[in-house]
């Protein structure tokens, strides 16, 4: 167990990295995983390796791993599958216990070599007590060290948070990568995992379980070789850290592609969707719904119970997220009668002041507003809040005096907007909102869902 | 009928324009107006009208209605509800035939005055062959002449388009502008229809269908007075515009709430679910899945059948694509066994080469991906395709590649991409993509769905 953790930790905490096939031509991923490392801003030592150069990217080059004059924690592989065996042991005799493997060509690949040659890494690895990540990964990325050991630098551009993502396809890891960083996301680990040589689900959700930097885990999965595994893990784990699962392969063809794409066995669906439920893991149905929840399970507390309160500055949006909440299980229940008594003296009967409320006629009016939203939020009959405002030249205001207020009352109830308003406008009130740890959704609709995801996730962890 | 276009035409092609209460005081809606027209850049002639001033925003402003020189197209009232039926009967002697109502405290107040109030300005303007948009509406943009006849200035922001969207509710008006910021989707009209007078989604549509520079018809509802009469006018329209409809109150409350908000009977949703099919029109479920469809709707042709051919540049974004087609209704069938051979002939054996294909491994050779598309966008057996790739660094040149080889070969299947990256780096090509006819989403399944949806209207459209 410790030693598993101490190479894990090798590879997301080392001091040293080698790059083994290190280049500077651009048209070469060694290139782009030297550009990922010193662009990213990794702090520790980073030694290039390649019998061909002395200087790469301005930095001293290595003919091979023993030229090395230090002791290295992890090293990048990207030269081609047939070279891998000899790169392990070479590892293995320099004492490195942690290997991101880039190189792809192992059991994905049609050829029967392929597979043969992954056993031959793995036994190799497992002999040797080597963790590897991989192979046919992007790479792995630690936004806290900092440390992007992929082969896309732009990764460095995601925020650092305490969401760690956990990926069987690359493909997806860079779409959430992209999405964190246009929803404003801060991820702490993003993991590709690909053909899972050594490291499956399992390994990683036990070390980021332990990992103080992460808060959260998020998953997709196409399939998985040990879910029993996992699904142990998993149910230890509960209560500590939420885990969320994206798992495709709900339809036949997806099911099928997936035992090609990373050489596993998918299985049905279903037998995954109740396995995930009894482990306490939380599962959603798309990319932007795993974002989504990953974000509020890292900001926000859960809801006590299925009771919400919808206050908008508009009816319209507040209707939108009414509609999503009541027919996926939240209830939106009349307000207590002080509640209601409060509300209306408060707001002028000029639109709907029952749950949902419309407040739009207070805008001008701050001490209204805050009223209302106090109140709101002590009532005992209400467990989350959802807050819509749609900016008007009239309340542009408006998300500035909201989050002064959620900021200067803390609650122990989970509240969730969605603010729009044209780019800029609102970027920096929602920026403050979201750092006090109320996030921010583009429509009401998300809004809404993701307050039913963490009521689900409440269940199922009780 | 000759009338009811005449009278919406003023409101929406307007050579002239007054806006009574006009102001330059930034806390009254009547300078937000102001700013709108300007700001937005009309090209016509606008009449600020206010007793107290002589000049509002450095233009000559008017005592009243009399007082200005040449005929008035289109009133835009911003006056205390009180005064209201007075100016329409000005407006009448005027020989004014479209008004934007914004005032609010009509029939959605608590007030039962503000019902009566809207009753004696619905006869008033029914008896003098006026149409009016409101009461209680944010207002009215037309983006082709241009007109921002709204209080919000910032609608100007929206893109030119073809989709024109009839909504009940401000703040959703509202939310469609912003996101149609965030994902280049152009629109025509944006209509807030609020109380509703004498002008409902009837009536509107009935002109929009019309309307040279509306394309399709998108809508947001809460409950209509009339829905026979517009079903009828849509079953009319079918195969001429494509109607989209965005209901509310699915749930209880929501339902409830509508019912209050523009004072209309919401009714059961499953009886507008039933009816909206018959009609032709086609139903979403939220305010993205609206934009996201009618995206798609303006740009590209409906598919022939439900035959998806899923092509990516990484597998799991492809798997998640297939998972949201198989699910509902659509599928990933194997490619003919011509076109099957072809693919193997120009893609490595690396990854997978069946429907969905895997084109990873192709990514530097831009006559294989030239191949496989050409090949797969002929196949008899392919009704229509998704192309996802994710950026990598290595990927870089993939998607303006693949934008040349789709504005090269012209085809009548509809192809819908997700090609994500960080902000910057794909914008130009997305955009050149877009305007060939082929829309780009944010995610696989956002694309995959919107699919879903085209092949929807193709099936109750037949």
């Amino acid at each position: 167990m410790e030693k598993n953790w101490d190479a894990l930790d090798a590879i997301f905490n080392p001091r040293t990295v080698a790059v083994i096939g290190a280049s500077d031509n651009p048209g070469k991923l060694g290139s782009h995983v030297m550009r990922s490392l010193t662009e990213g801003k990794y702090p520790g030592r980073i030694y290039p390796v390649n019998p061909g150069k002395e200087v790469i990217m301005g930095m001293k080059a290595y003919p091979s791993l023993f030229g090395v004059p230090d002791p290295v924690d992890l090293s990048i592989i990207v030269l081609p599958a047939g070279q891998v065996p000899k790169i392990i042991k070479e590892c293995q005799e320099k004492g490195i216990k942690g290997i991101v493997l880039i190189t792809a060509g192992f059991k994905e690949i049609e050829d029967k070599r392929g597979e043969m040659l992954q056993r031959e890494i793995m036994e190799l690895a497992n002999q040797y007590g080597i963790k590897i990540i991989g192979p046919n990964t992007f790479g792995i990325v630690n936004l806290h060290l900092p440390m992007n050991a992929s082969f896309t630098p732009e990764f460095s551009l995601v925020e650092k948070g305490e969401i760690s993502f956990v990926s069987q396809s690359g493909g997806m890891s860079h779409l959430m990568g992209f999405l964190s960083m246009q929803n404003r996301v801060g991820f702490s680990k993003i993991i590709g995992l690909g053909n899972r040589c050594n490291v499956d689900f399992a390994e990683m959700v036990e070390y980021l379980i332990k990992d103080s930097q992460t808060k959260l885990i998020a998953m997709y999965m196409e399939g998985i070789d040990h879910p029993k595994k996992l699904m142990e893990i998993a149910k230890r784990a509960n209560g500590e850290k939420p885990l969320l699962a994206y798992k495709v392969g709900r339809s036949s063809t997806s099911d099928k592609a997936s035992q090609f794409h990373t050489g596993s066995l998918a299985g049905k669906h279903e037998i995954y969707e109740s396995a995930f439920k009894q482990a306490g893991i939380l599962t959603v149905g798309s990319s932007e719904e795993l974002l989504d929840t990953a974000k509020a399970l890292a900001l926000c507390p859960l809801p006590g119970g299925n009771k919400v309160a919808v206050l908008s500055g508009q009816a319209g949006p507040g209707m939108a997220a009414c509609d999503i909440c009541e027919t996926e299980g939240l209830l939106i229940p009349p307000f207590s009668k002080a509640t209601q008594r409060r509300i209306e003296e408060l707001l002028p009967p000029l639109a709907i002041r029952t749950n949902p409320v419309d407040m739009g006629p207070a805008w001008y009016d701050s001490e209204a507003i805050k009223g209302i939203v106090y109140t709101v939020m002590d009532d005992k009959n209400i467990d989350a809040l959802i807050l819509c405002i749609m900016f008007a030249s009239a309340n542009r205001s408006a998300v500035g005096m909201l989050t002064d207020l959620l900021l200067e009352r803390k609650t122990d109830k989970p509240i969730l907007c969605c603010f729009s308003a044209p780019a800029g406008i609102w970027d920096d009130e929602i920026k403050r909102l979201e750092e006090s740890g109320v996030p921010n959704y583009p429509t009401p609709e998300r809004a809404a869902k993701t307050l039913v995801n963490l009521f689900r996730f409440k269940k199922i962890k009780q």
